[in-house]
């Protein structure tokens, strides 16, 4: 059977525009004698719509599409995902609807939700009972929801498709591909996986789509981080050659994941440009190469806002980095504001010796100006802050975790090195001294990272163990760190999530992002 | 039989306090001749511990908690919420265990989960497959998590315990007395409802456990917002007599959720001091005396902090709620901060017209003023935006939406009047010009909200709807409303999402309160 598979860039309730990329996809597929088209899961709706499937009429309108969509569907099948209401019990369940002869005429529901780290499918669906394959053209198309649902395949099914939509981390793809190869293999039976492509603020899709066969071979496979389509014919899945793939490694995935991310936070909301401020540290001048890759450097404006305490490299750091990137910059030193401040409060703080109010007042200083630049020409702030602060509390809370989009919020500051050196592949986009020199907020004199934190290797080593690994003290104590500096490192992340409930959504990349899916308790004795 | 029922303010977390106080308890009911005591769902790890829940130590812990309390119970038996790990197969269940003679001696697991508003029960537990009813002393004890598992019941039982601790609303307390008294009656049986007191950041437990007879009759009732114990007797439920309530107002209500709201915040994350910016408005007028009630008012400071649009009222009004309240409060004028952010600004600036950019530095000036102060001496800011703001976007990200702790985040405007009447029932707290004259935010000249926003009776109403019925637009304009308010409104709250994102944890006092139970996509087309 010649099956197409487009692999289209959806946007969350965009039901319209949606359908009228499902119609067009399809009209393709026609015209390149396909006698079968497949789109993922939620499909219609942009994955994922959250509360608006508890809306009537947001789920009224995906299934008005559907029906527009089965009426194109005359010599071509589709499979399309939606959200199915039963409106005898008023159930909602994750479909897939199958249609042809310009109608729909079966599907699948979901059996097995998913209700872990970013997913609450519980929250607004019913499972499915069963799992049938769809029958067409002497097939049985197995639709599975996830590898969950694998042990429902039978014997007679002739064709599986994949349908889940998942979110990148950097090993989302290589699981995919090993545990639905698998499975191929397992059963003797061709399997295609969809994707979505694309990134909604917080979650991105990676596309790659892909095909295997019945030795569980991939044969073939759609582009990662962008939109295609394909045409593939399951009589000539066995004799087609195996794809000889190196993936590309960790920080480069990385890279392509936060481009995409940057780029459809910004075009799906309408937004051109962006504005952040360059401290001549590493985390402020990756985000700027990385905003400057993504949307072009006229549209990314850098602030420079040096204070009495920011040393001389700081700011020619920073202008280095504008000029190697091609972006205009301002500068606006904080010196007179700050010591307004001082002493506007001196009335309440009187003598009390400098401390963090001090520094704090610094970040938010120049988060205010930003945001002022933000408010006064629509430019969207980019957040700077990276994943090891994010976890410790190393930021000022409406300072520098200001921003409509954190970039590097999911990126530990180990990963922020080697991505820095990846940005300057090709030549010198991140000054070499941003790089080299030892990190620091620069709110105090002489001030550096390492003076209140372990050193950036042994705190992400502690991280990773105790966000993602869920590793609990005495076990990541047992690995050879010191006790000390792990007990420091977890009371630092648990007193800090009061400061993360209120910063800006992080592009995730890894298994466990801080945002949706980690919910913590704000007065936990922890 | 004789029943005791401890109302406890457990805390999330910190299983070895609530460990102590169950153990309490028992010996407390036992002196009081009880042969059961009944504590809540969750009672070892208070409610709710959320992602704890995924740490395998974390369960461990409760598990052996358990275990040491269950070896209290000689001579009385208890029945006590909390995770159970089958070891077996590693499932988590949301449990009561029920324990007598030393021992765990059996349980109930509940079968069906919670996954709307604020619950996420899928995310961690496994639902049980069966609810047999608990035997001892001659007795059939049915323990149910919800109305929903009423099904469950038999003739058989003999005593019904509601075990679902459930956060309050303003339509909380009369729904769980109405739905099960009715079950009481038409089971005719005995049941007692068990319920957690306390606030756990933006969740707020009432109390209010009770207790109906086999006729459905209501007979005994614990305290509403605070600790209680009673020991009552099953033989002699259907002579009690029936309970004379009159339930207290919705407005009363509020009150007294926001009071124990704030006092357990403060006192749960080990903090006594309050800080707040008072703009002579009604909002922080009224946020300022529930905090006074709350912490004593030799614990809570006011910080006046006029700009040149400030009016001459706003001055006044505020430092008469200050006198009237007895609390202290600085006034800190922000004119010289805000020209020399104009001056540092003007470089990129240059010509441009006032707009909202100048607004909201204002604000920012204040929140940078006001977050100074709680850095440097420990005072923990409170939030002092309402809902209908918070749901219209009408408030400055980084400036009077900072703080910890949102206290009327879930209060409509509307309410916010009546509330700070009600303040004023025993003698002027908030200056009666504060509640009469139009609310302004003065960030312009002769600024007020209804140049803005609809007026509030209509906006409230709207939103009301939309949020809380997930009514759509046209159903809302069918109820009579200017369908260009309508639309205006709903534009509003769909376009400010990303700003709650960033807000602090809202005392939740609706069905439908901003935070986790609202979940929405930040690049969604509305």
């Amino acid at each position: 059977m010649k099956i197409a598979i487009p692999q289209i860039n959806y946007h969350i309730g965009d039901i319209s525009k949606n359908r009228d990329l499902i119609i067009a996809a399809i009209k393709k597929a026609k015209a390149m004698k396909a006698e079968l088209v497949l789109f993922p899961e939620h499909a219609i709706c942009g994955a994922y719509p959250q509360d608006l499937f508890e809306k009537e009429y947001f789920v009224n309108e995906c299934r008005i599409s559907i029906e527009k969509i089965a009426e194109q569907c005359h010599n071509i099948a589709a499979l399309v995902g939606g959200p199915n209401l039963d409106l005898e019990d008023g159930i909602l369940m994750n479909a897939m609807f199958f249609m042809y002869d310009g109608e729909v005429r079966g599907g699948v529901n979901k059996t097995i939700l998913s209700d872990y780290d970013v997913f609450d499918e519980s929250r607004y669906f019913i499972p499915g009972e069963s799992n049938t394959p769809l029958r067409y053209k002497n097939q049985n198309i197995r639709v599975i929801f996830d590898e969950y649902e694998s042990n429902m395949i039978e014997k007679t099914d002739t064709i599986i498709v994949h349908v889940g939509s998942t979110p990148f981390t950097t090993e989302s793809f290589a699981y995919r591909k090993e545990s639905l190869s698998y499975i191929a293999r397992k059963q003797k039976c061709p399997l295609i996986s969809l994707n979505h492509v694309g990134a909604n603020a917080s979650l991105i899709f990676d596309g790659n789509s892909f095909v295997v066969n019945s030795k569980g071979i991939s044969t073939y496979k759609l582009a990662a981080f962008k939109e295609d389509f394909m045409v593939i014919d399951t009589e000539r899945l066995l004799n087609a050659p195996a794809l000889k793939e190196k993936g590309p490694d960790t920080i480069a995935l990385i890279h392509d994941a936060l481009i995409l991310g940057i780029k459809d936070f910004f075009h799906k909301n309408g937004f051109s440009k962006a504005v952040l401020g360059l401290s001549g540290g590493i985390d402020s001048a990756l985000v700027a190469a990385l905003a400057t890759e993504a949307l072009g450097k006229e549209n990314v404006l850098g602030i420079l806002m040096p204070s009495r305490f920011s040393t001389d490299h700081s700011v020619t750091d920073a202008v280095d980095l504008a000029r190697n990137l091609g972006i205009s910059h301002e500068t606006l030193p904080i010196k007179e504001i700050y010591d307004n401040f001082i002493a506007t409060l001196h009335p309440v703080f009187k003598d009390a010796p400098f401390n963090v109010a001090e520094e704090n007042l610094q970040a938010r200083i120049r988060g205010s100006l930003v945001m002022a630049i933000s408010n006064k020409f629509g430019h969207i702030l980019l957040n700077t802050s990276n994943k090891s602060e994010a976890a410790v509390g190393y930021g000022t809370l409406y300072g520098d975790l200001c921003g409509s989009l954190s970039v590097l919020g999911d990126v530990y500051k180990t990963d922020v090195y080697k991505l820095s050196r990846y940005m300057n592949r090709n030549g010198e986009l991140i000054p070499e001294n941003t790089i080299t020199k030892a990190p620091s907020a620069e709110l105090r004199p002489g001030q550096k990272d390492q003076d209140s934190l372990p050193d950036y290797d042994t705190l992400d080593a502690i991280l990773k163990l105790y966000l993602e690994e869920n590793s609990s003290k005495q076990e990541i104590i047992a690995k050879g760190f010191a006790p000390e500096i792990v007990e420091k490192t977890i009371t630092l992340v648990n007193r800090n999530d009061y400061k993360r409930a209120q910063c800006p959504p992080i592009l995730k990349v890894s298994k466990k992002a801080f945002g949706s899916g980690r919910r913590m308790p704000l007065v936990a004795k922890l």
